[in-house]
């Protein structure tokens, strides 16, 4: 399946640095950069813009800030085809300290945002474009979204100057059917927009929703090595990468990032299928309460976790 | 969705006994077999019934053989509504060894076959019919059959006494669309029989191929507890049990024998989704080579692997 439109864009910093306070080494954040550059992903999302005055440098690392001199340190100037992303959420950054896009290696900007923060979205999306950046929004967490709600939202979207909207299942809790059915949904709606996937692997579907998603002509597709992400991580770029026959990807790069630097960390942090996360997601929750349960002595005793969890009944 | 006719079998103790010689202890297949018995499960397959002149008991545990005298210690003379099930391989069983259903705790007999032993196949499991037991057949390794070859082991099929069929996925290489393809084809040519589906997880795909096969109306779905099995493993069975909303099942006796009995033993077996098996899958491959891989010194030497596949140039 040969669609020259598709990106491919890789989160692994980003959303793999919710697992460990973004306090990756440099040399570890240039070999993903490497890496990503030579297999020809397109976008690598390296991390969170935020104002330093939201988070502090003594408890996350610098990809929690995307600061232009921590960046250029493992990227220099990015002479390469590969685009850099940075994520922002709402609240966590001052629209003031985002340098204009001439002055910065990043490229584009995501904004992440739950359904009542939509207007605050597009005003920062739209903020980012006049400063010269790609952009695009990420409606979080729609899987407890009300239809009127999530209607009226791509209502406010659809007459924006954002051209990229995501389908984001954030607690891994849908199936199938339901990406079918939003991304449909997001098409419908925002005709002249491009849609993209952010998929959790909660339930082991993240790969397999993507490929739904693209069946659903979803074109920006995020996914990790090894799938490291938050919780139960996201679509392994890996498989996704073997999976697309595009002529613009190599599959070699990222086995050997993943076999020297992302196989190791798996030692130090638990990303990835286990039965907490997989708990929450079969039940549409936040994942929070099962990382937590994760970083605690009990994180083996699943059915304790299960016991806890306020409507276990659903799934006992 | 609630569809009263589908069947769940648990396959934890024969596919991953691949993995170690079916050397299980009589407390864990008990613990498994208890964990099904409470869980409402369908079918539990203990093992393959192979003649004891294939094998020796010095390489391979009892649960290769699955005689009576063995079974009888863990699940008594099972008064329970879980039926047991063993798998016997063309060529590793004398009909004349197994014995009248009568006289076993062993409910249905599964055979497996390749596609040029259909005719043994079929001879084999209408021995077993005959014997008084349930019998289906699965046709193993369907990714490299060529149509010719397929519809007519089909038309045996159909010809046979054999009630039930199953779209087996031995090398984990397939999407969501090759299973559709199968299921459709094998329900046109069999109308009158019962289709089940065994899925490996190569790509992360199993949980979400049988989602495909139980919408395309397949009733028998196999899964194992944790996904254990041989390679990448298989559909994990408590994803399976908390997306079924049927009422018969239970999640909660499966979370604790996982959390009692499986998950401490992947410590020692490295079953589920590694590198190696992707590799294959991908390629649609036997994963004998990844299993031969992962079991060696270079396990984690991923880059050389895919060197080494002969035809690594696809996935470059």
């Amino acid at each position: 399946m040969y669609r020259k439109e598709i990106k491919v864009m890789d989160c692994t910093v980003r959303d793999g640095g919710l697992m460990n306070n973004w306090q990756f080494s440099d040399d570890f954040v240039r070999a993903v950069y490497q890496a990503c550059v030579q297999s020809g992903i397109d976008y690598m999302e390296i991390g969170y813009k935020s104002s330093e005055s939201a988070f502090s440098r003594d408890e996350v690392g610098p990809w929690k800030f995307c600061d232009d001199k921590d960046l250029r340190r493992v990227v220099g100037s990015n002479k390469t085809s590969l685009k850099l992303s940075a994520m922002a959420d709402i609240g966590r950054i001052d629209p003031g300290d985002i340098p204009p896009a001439k002055d910065s290696v990043i490229d584009m900007l995501r904004v992440a945002c739950y359904v009542h923060q939509i207007d605050k979205g597009i005003a920062l999306a739209e903020h980012c474009i006049d400063k010269g950046y790609e952009v695009c929004i990420n409606l979080m967490a729609v899987s407890k979204v009300n239809e009127m709600d999530l209607d009226g939202a791509l209502k406010d979207i659809a007459k924006s100057r954002v051209p990229i909207f995501y389908c984001v299942d954030s607690f891994g809790s849908m199936y199938s059917e339901n990406i079918q059915h939003l991304v449909q949904k997001y098409r419908k709606a925002l005709p002249d927009k491009t849609i993209g996937i952010h998929a959790h692997n909660n339930m082991q579907l993240a790969m397999s929703n993507t490929i739904t998603a693209i069946i659903e002509n979803c074109n920006m597709l995020d996914a990790t090595l090894l799938g490291m992400g938050r919780g139960a991580g996201n679509c392994p770029i890996e498989i996704l990468i073997a999976f697309l026959k595009n002529p613009k990807y190599r599959l070699l790069p990222l086995l050997d990032v993943i076999q020297n630097h992302i196989h190791p960390l798996q030692k130090e942090i638990s990303w990835g299928y286990h039965m907490p996360y997989m708990i929450t997601g079969a039940l549409n929750e936040h994942p929070r309460s099962a990382i937590k349960w994760m970083a605690s002595e009990k994180k083996d005793d699943f059915v304790a976790f299960m016991k806890e969890m306020h409507d276990y009944e659903l799934l006992e």
